[in-house]
């Protein structure tokens, strides 16, 4: 790798700043609404005769993750981790992808994006869906992973109303009686205080189309619910099945897969029983792997869809491949 | 994993087979546009004061890549390396995807796409380029890594027009001389002739405004070319340099990185002197792990974007995330 320049390099160079000279074609159109913006956030693959919708929300970002992101892990420890994977090591972006299933009688979606009530980076669900066809209208089912408020706030606009007018809710039992307990409320710490009132605020217009299922329950034909508590105290996860083609809806077992996946002991500071929360995700993950099931994973960079498999004490990740094909 | 019905399960599964009976609101509104279909395939990151814009042009789909596409491996060993991936044993999906420069004076290309001559999966970049807001005729130099088809076609329409207006072509002058050889040419087996006449066609028009470089050279401000031949006799890569920022632009060093950056002693059958190919292949492999370099890779997945790092004998491929961010 020498910096050296070739003789014949000269007209190549001349001839380019000539046309530098030259009027810039580029400046003197007007750009077209793409130029500045990325493409919309949504991405499509087969699931037997469904399709798997994915459903970009946005992201969220957090300062050096280095510095109390994982609670049992030295920061060297997870600077080593972020350069493995070529991330940077002054921020982290964690995204919110919601799995979406185009069936013949609707949409059912897994959990709900941040609705717009967490900051600019994210919100954008309504958007990105529609760009993919649909109206938040064509929404019969929404299944819950769990009540953290980047899952469920997506339920209600700015004014509070109903963003799916037509879907029935299908919630986890223990999920639903934690955050609904009076007492479990007035135990929170403080900080956690805002997390029982946004529940609340987010569920209330949908009260008269809400059913409550145990996990282990078949929520639906074809979706199939594991219980995967440790993240919440009902942290719930779906295998949907379709002709024979299987897909695991994660939610929150993992957060970034390369740092959980890769890490599977390491506990995110969002974890509300870090050592549930532990054994969950390394049975969870074992399955997984044993099982080459794909996975969507909530904050798994988009489209947040993928494989992992046994390495070492951990596992690895490969991310599925974008296709301009469905 | 059982697949026992929880008892509870039983008043969320009768109220979706209510709602399963009841008209169904996806159907019963007309689909928008996007339904069915994939997102544009475009991809904005920053390179330093640039930006670099993935474009995809679709794919090229070839049958059971086991059988004949790597010339020096076992089709056992081919089905490991695909099952290792978690791809398809029966396809493998080729995509194309050319790399754009947005400067101030204009984009930059390296390479055209398919140009649609080559089937039906592919031909889209021009509509994806709009997509991201810009015409063919905001090109202002398009850079080439080498003449195969699939990276030249999209010169000129179906109907032998140019398609870049504006744009100064930029070509290694050893890539050049081999592809307009009559000698050559006549010395091709068969096979090959086409891709002579194709390589003629498609610059014609473009005749009049045509830079060769000796690789090695600074190609423009910001734009060092380095000799990679071997895939083809003058194939030629890049790295782009802004304010500090890099970007190795690869071209076809590698195919698939789930085979060729895994096992750079692989042969695929485009490459033309295979052995050349592969040291070149290690050559700069090794060099973009020493260096930490940001990768392009023409045939990697969309965005076409990641590192490599060493692991074991041959390298690991981290594709870079797509993000809702620039």
């Amino acid at each position: 790798m020498t910096r050296r320049r070739h003789i014949l390099a000269a007209p190549a160079l001349a001839a380019t700043m000539a046309a530098a000279a030259a009027p810039a074609p580029a400046a003197a159109q007007p750009a077209a609404s793409g130029a500045g913006r990325q493409a919309p956030g949504f991405f499509r693959s087969k699931l037997g005769g469904w399709t798997l919708l994915q459903v970009n929300d946005g992201l969220g970002r957090r300062p050096d993750p280095r510095q109390g992101f994982v609670r049992n892990a030295a920061p060297a420890e997870v600077e080593a981790a972020l350069r493995d994977a070529f991330m940077p090591l002054d921020r982290l972006d964690i995204q919110y992808t919601v799995p979406m299933l185009e069936t013949p009688r609707g949409l059912v979606a897994f959990d709900t994006g941040t609705g717009g009530h967490l900051g600019e980076t994210a919100g954008r669900l309504r958007d990105n869906l529609r760009a993919a066809g649909f109206a938040p209208s064509a929404v019969v089912a929404v299944v819950f992973t769990h009540f953290h408020a980047d899952h469920v706030s997506g339920l209600t606009d700015a004014e509070g109303k109903p963003v799916f007018p037509n879907a029935a809710l299908h919630v986890p039992a223990p999920e639903w009686n934690f955050w609904n307990d009076e007492g479990a409320a007035s135990r929170a710490p403080e900080a956690q205080r805002p997390a029982f009132r946004n529940v609340r605020e987010r569920f209330a217009p949908y009260a008269e189309r809400l059913n409550r299922f145990e996990p282990g329950a078949e929520v639906m034909p074809g979706i199939r619910s594991i219980a995967t508590h440790g993240h919440t105290p009902g942290h719930t996860s779906y295998v949907v099945e379709n002709d024979g083609e299987r897909v695991l809806i994660l939610g929150d077992v993992t957060n970034r897969p390369e740092l959980f996946v890769r890490h599977p002991g390491w506990h995110a500071v969002f974890d509300m029983d870090p050592v549930m929360a532990e054994a969950t995700r390394r049975r969870v993950l074992d399955m997984a792997a044993a099982e080459r099931l794909r996975i969507a994973g909530y904050h798994w960079p988009f489209p947040a869809l993928g494989h992992v498999a046994k390495d070492g004490e951990g596992y690895r990740w490969a991310p599925a491949s974008w296709s301009p094909e469905v």
